[in-house]
């Protein structure tokens, strides 16, 4: 067998990654028999079965791409100083959300997984174990936003964490299965959440 | 065929409702068959099918059942002269998804739910129609808050309905998928979010 270069193995996965999204989006992720995955890729099974040899393997592939870039971009921002205000923060991570939307969007895969995770033992590790990783950076950076005053500061960061790593599910569940919905418009509704205290004038009982 | 009675009827669905809520989680809602369900429910096939003819009808009334129910609280809770406050609403909102979540939690099946809809039209249709109802009650409820003066009255009410339903969708998503999270700690990060204005003094670019 001839010696193959870590370029060529790398366009290689990219190339089965590619095909296997466009296969999750068109006939969703269930549906999707690996053979399906195969034929699209247009390789032969022992070829592909080098790469890789569950479809759980692919997602982790998948997800570990988009969530990387996620996470690079979040961090970067965090490492800024000062930080720039959180709404802003939040905008590129939902512009970054919008892109895997496109088309044979990844972020649609994403929820067709999280109902796989439900019942499958080995997708609800993987989920989990992805999920931990975007939680713990919506932390870190509520952490950070809290150190420069933009949220108060004896609350719990993982408290916050959670809460800003649920408005990321909650945009992409709405952008996928309701619409109506744009990128403007709920960072609008984010910043009326955060300018909240400010303008408290009602009664509080 | 002797005649049944109202009550008779409502009660037989409720109890193919509940066998059908038992084998999706169970075994996952895709490979639930609508075999699978009349036998956990104990009927014929005939009598069966004289109350549902598909898993979207099934859906479609369990789901029913318990966003009626969340949306007349909220709905209550809006009515009360003032408002009481918007942490303390979505409290009890989130009180009422635990409660849904405990063993054969209907919550869970949502989240397979989700997964269907994005590439079945069918489901994509009710799933849809379900959360339209329940995104204009989050916006209702912004609304009413910010008439209230307890949030900014110069922030659409939509995109503060979005933000808030996402919330609350993230709050499912990581109960489910992730763990490691509650009620109280989750409201602490809304609180902290609606406080991020009050304690404002970091800089601002």
């Amino acid at each position: 067998m001839p010696r193959v270069s870590e370029a060529h193995l790398a366009a290689r996965r990219e190339q089965i990654i590619e095909a296997a999204t466009r296969c999750f989006v068109r006939n969703g992720f269930h549906q999707t028999s690996m053979q399906d995955v195969i034929k699209e890729a247009g390789l032969s099974v022992g070829a592909f079965y080098r790469y890789f040899s569950s479809k759980a393997e692919l997602i982790k592939a998948l997800a570990g791409e988009k969530i990387g870039t996620i996470l690079g971009t979040v961090d970067h921002l965090m490492r800024q100083e000062p930080m720039p205000p959180l709404d802003e923060v939040l905008d590129e991570v939902l512009r970054q959300i919008d892109e895997n939307l496109i088309d044979d969007g990844p972020v649609r895969i994403a929820v067709q997984v999280w109902g796989e995770a439900v019942h499958d033992p080995e997708f609800g590790e993987l989920v989990g174990g992805i999920y931990s990783r975007l939680r713990d950076s919506a932390t870190a950076l509520a952490a950070r936003a809290q150190a420069d005053g933009q949220l108060p500061r004896d609350a719990d960061p993982s408290a916050i964490g959670a809460t800003i790593f649920g408005l990321l599910q909650g945009y992409i569940l709405q952008k996928v299965l309701l619409g109506r919905i744009d990128r403007a418009m709920y960072l609008g509704g984010v910043r009326a959440l955060l300018g909240a205290g400010a303008r408290q004038t009602g009664p509080r009982h």
